[in-house]
């Protein structure tokens, strides 16, 4: 069950980075609905690679074709299959790495669980690439999230330390996140983000990556929503953002912070706002025993320095099972966090769909 | 599918605070397998309330009566059934909340939930109490992972901001473990857990409450375990944690701190070491891609402050919709973590074992 | 996921013939729904033994007693256990099955799978004693799907090939169905059933057993409910109902019948009655594609001659390896097509409603 | 969840008879298994139509196209997508269906599930010609299991009540298989055969159609395989079977006729044979309690007459609710039993496959 994501939403990718084509099959969207095409295309766009100078140079054009699902135009229940071409593939870069594994990327673990057998070209299955497809299933969701009223949208909470301005988490408005989403670098305050591309760009000249946060938010959500114990929002979504390359922390709220706060002053108290129970602060991220409060939800993601760097490394020669040392070349992000804003948000979209359908 | 943990291993949690009893079906489990009864109570009672001065004064025997799944005290590849009796409940402490959620509680979510039919009392199936049956399950499966030469063990890495000294996450032992599991208060330096507990008393005094961390490590895994995308390590493992109540984050390796971190920096250099494939240092956490690399898991889980606190607190009549104040009265912990630890290490066993079966 | 049956009321049975206990986990009840406890006892009494002379003399009191998820009588939201204590066992009569494998029984199937651990008393985790709690989790969706106006209901419509009348497929009504389920012998024409109780009783007096064919109806159905293709009411329904012991083959409206008829004869005029879209005859029992159409749904289930029979039978030693014969004595149902009717009714109830919710 | 069939080995089917392209995911496939294309092709020819004079004359190329999860021909670990083009379709022929269901088509249900937004053109999603992916999944299943010493096949045990003469259930032998599979007609009993074309013939020439039974084998399991109640053998292969259209019962070994029959002439003796515990006769079909016996698998399908035929039926247009007739033009099998074969082959190969690994 490894490429499948949610149970009535259901999002399946295929493909390896390097392979024919990459794409997705979407069950359970619900008829008659009209993808906005030039909508989606936008949202991909903003995981796209190449398209400034902190992204990998490799371009493509992620155009997915839809060759099933829709009748003029709208969905008619049958499961909507999308494709996605690959080209502009330079598998030459990958020969030399077949049995000398990168650190921190999958390859070694790929290795040992095919049997040799697995895509290196491009890092395969767990390439990065794998998350257009995502996007394209996360973009229909969000467009039918929002006929729902519900708008997901997510900042870059920081990059290499340099922290964004939050929003408030208990009055973050569906306004506020349209702005964010608008931007080509998704943060609340430009002067911030300004500093954060400095430091992509510094890594970048010292052959080095950088990492960062990233926070979402989904406003609009009813109270109710989820379920207790083991299938719960934040395992969904967790389960569900954990399949993003690269994220190594979730957490909810005050999250982490959370630990090292009294009861007194991390309880959120209650209050009535225009006949609606809200809470005055919202340190539970709009969610408590795996169940939505109708505050808003916020979550954030850790997101680790890309595993690609220009620096030699050491490594092992898996056939000769000799130390050895490897510079990788290829084209890579010194920072992965802005195109990581748009996949997790399709995680967390798709998510909520499957659990309100 | 909210109370069922593992697809092969299948974990069934039923009961509420003050229902006639609680307990766990467990499907799967190999047929032939002894429980060692004395060594599951052992377990159990790390997690039982009323052991010391601070953790709740209601007392428990929580002890497990098997109802079938055994011939002669082994499995015979029927469901094993567990079922714990409630006893020392006092459902009148509980009259006066029926429409006054407890704030950061799951009481306001539960009402919305299930219009207003949920069980009250003692926080119903939202209590901490259900997690005797998850640690029930958790000592069979850690039994298991033990003949399978798999030891999974945690320490407190803080509380209320005092940290411990972490165990070597890339050298971990199952001796260093073992020793930790067998405190009373389970840290790598005792002198720090003396601090720790310290401010928990302060809180308790204050009628408040504080929050901590909790690692935990997992030795002895083969490389290649787990999924790709959303059924790897991560996403399984996250969804099992977040299933213990008062846990709000979640991340393994160099967890949050990765993205402050530069790639050279981050990435764990391979080398050999009797012949294994092995890394230096292990800031991925023993996972990468879904799948294990061979080293040490590494995941840490954030607990919040205890949401029952003494202090007087604001919150709403959801009859008629004023605002109004709570004192919570009732017998709660000042600190839950001590007793989250061996949840933490079920939720981890089950899951682990489910993935290796 | 063995012992599982359904996705959102999820049914959880656990047990053996004579373990201690058995029960069922019922996940996902709507919240607020009171269980009539004495139609509840009524139901599981019609699949109950010793309670005429052609079933076996094995008594059972039966009384399920539910330990958790009520409040005050009313389902809060938590799953609900039910536990039946197993008493009147006599497992002496097992002992010298252990390696001699009764034909046609799963012994031998078990003793593989469970490398000889399996539970061999009463036929363990196999046994049609584990029914009863079916029957129990059947007997209350029975009682939620009749408050949303659907009805379910069988017939035995034949044993050892003497038939009964079967009710109009296409104008079955519920009326109908509550007559035929009344009765101690759940046949449409007395007097067939007669001729069928005669069958047995001769069966029993030649120390043999007899099968026979149960036609199970839900009415009240929408047109709509189901998937395409792989999850839809054939897949699921035929799924559910394999689960009981003895079936052998299940199928739907016109059946096996239709491989013999002309499309021009089995296909179903439309017609509108009332203004609602309906069929004149409905050999497709009211299921097309996986959906239902708002026709009756018609299944039947053919159930095999009880295998335990006391004529002396050929069989292998399975420690020596040779062969052998084996003369079953213990108590034994002649024919357990009567006491099968409310299984296979529990099984469309519990999917059907699985689907609804 | 209503397109994936299995859950290790997990097939996802996507596309609509007339959409751009039809196709299926697969996932869980191991790594290494290089499919063979010329084999592969060769099964799905027996599946697809425009061969011979009693298939429907629209013609297709079928040729399956692998766009991901190879690598230098062999699989890789990541999902295998195959994708095949649609042509030679005549939209039109469904423009006037629009409102006017076919009896006995999916074509009612849909509009009622779908709001009337499904797609109409070739039926839609419920279109036969989905089992072409089905095909194509169970080719590459077939070759692995072959490599397991399994070998699945099927003949056809009656078409319009002109019977073959079955294969010894309890002897059946990989070569008998093999010989039936390679003839064009798979039957044992080629002037059987012959009998069965007149009748189709006869059919067509009246403008209608008549239907059968499909009798499948499994060859080569050892005891064990499966669970007991709700997800054994017989629970997993009558729903993968009725995902197939037009199948309107599934029964294991003696079927419907054990219901017919004595206990002591069902159940079947046990006899030691090179070493092996074996039956003498086989009307348990090689399965008890859901896990295989090491004996043949034996599973009737019986297959409904076509629901096209060109004369006229009565109908409703579902605009206006007034009665009307409808002659049926298109191009259509007077009868799919021959052309289902291979597609039980299918979805019995996935399902044994999915179980094994």
């Amino acid at each position: 069950m490894s490429n499948t994501l949610g149970e009535k939403i259901k999002v399946t990718i295929f493909g390896q980075s390097h392979s024919e084509a990459i794409g997705v099959v979407i069950e359970g969207l619900p008829a008659g609905f009209r993808p906005d095409m030039e909508k989606t295309e936008a949202f991909m766009a903003r995981r796209a690679p190449g398209r400034n100078e902190y992204s990998t140079p490799r371009r493509e054009e992620d155009r997915p074709q839809i060759i099933s699902g829709l009748v003029d135009g709208a969905t008619c229940g049958a499961p909507l299959c999308a494709v996605i071409r690959n080209s502009d593939t330079r598998s030459r870069d990958y020969e030399k790495l077949k049995n000398i594994p990168r650190p921190s990327h999958a390859d070694f673990k790929a290795w040992m669980k095919f049997c040799g057998r697995n895509d290196i070209r491009g890092g395969g299955q767990f390439s990065g690439r794998l998350t257009a497809p995502l996007c394209f299933a996360g973009a229909l969701c969000l467009q039918i999230l929002e006929q729902m009223g519900i708008t997901v949208g997510a900042q870059i909470l920081e990059i290499a330390g340099m922290p964004d301005k939050p929003l408030d988490p208990a009055r973050v408005s569906p306004e506020e996140l349209a702005v964010i989403a608008s931007k080509p670098f998704p943060v609340n305050d430009d002067a911030a983000g300004e500093k954060m591309r400095d430091e992509i760009l510094r890594a970048k000249r010292d052959m080095d990556s950088v990492g960062g946060i990233i926070r979402c938010y989904a406003v609009g959500l009813l109270p109710g929503l989820g379920e207790p114990m083991f299938h719960g929002l934040e395992n969904r979504l967790s389960a569900a953002v954990f399949g993003i390359p690269g994220v190594r922390g979730v957490s909810f709220g005050a999250g982490f912070a959370a630990a090292r706060m009294r009861g007194s002053e991390h309880n959120d108290p209650f209050e009535t706002v225009d006949g609606r129970v809200c809470t005055k602060t919202n340190n539970h991220g709009g969610i408590l025993g795996g169940i939505s409060s109708g505050m808003p939800i916020v979550m954030d993601v850790a997101v680790k320095p890309t595993a690609s760097i220009g620096i030699s490394q050491e490594t092992v020669d898996l056939k000769t099972m000799e130390n050895t040392t490897l510079t990788i070349e290829g084209r890579h992000d010194p920072c992965i966090v802005p195109r990581a804003v748009p996949c997790v948000e399709s995680a967390v979209a798709i998510t909520l769909l499957d659990m309100l359908i």
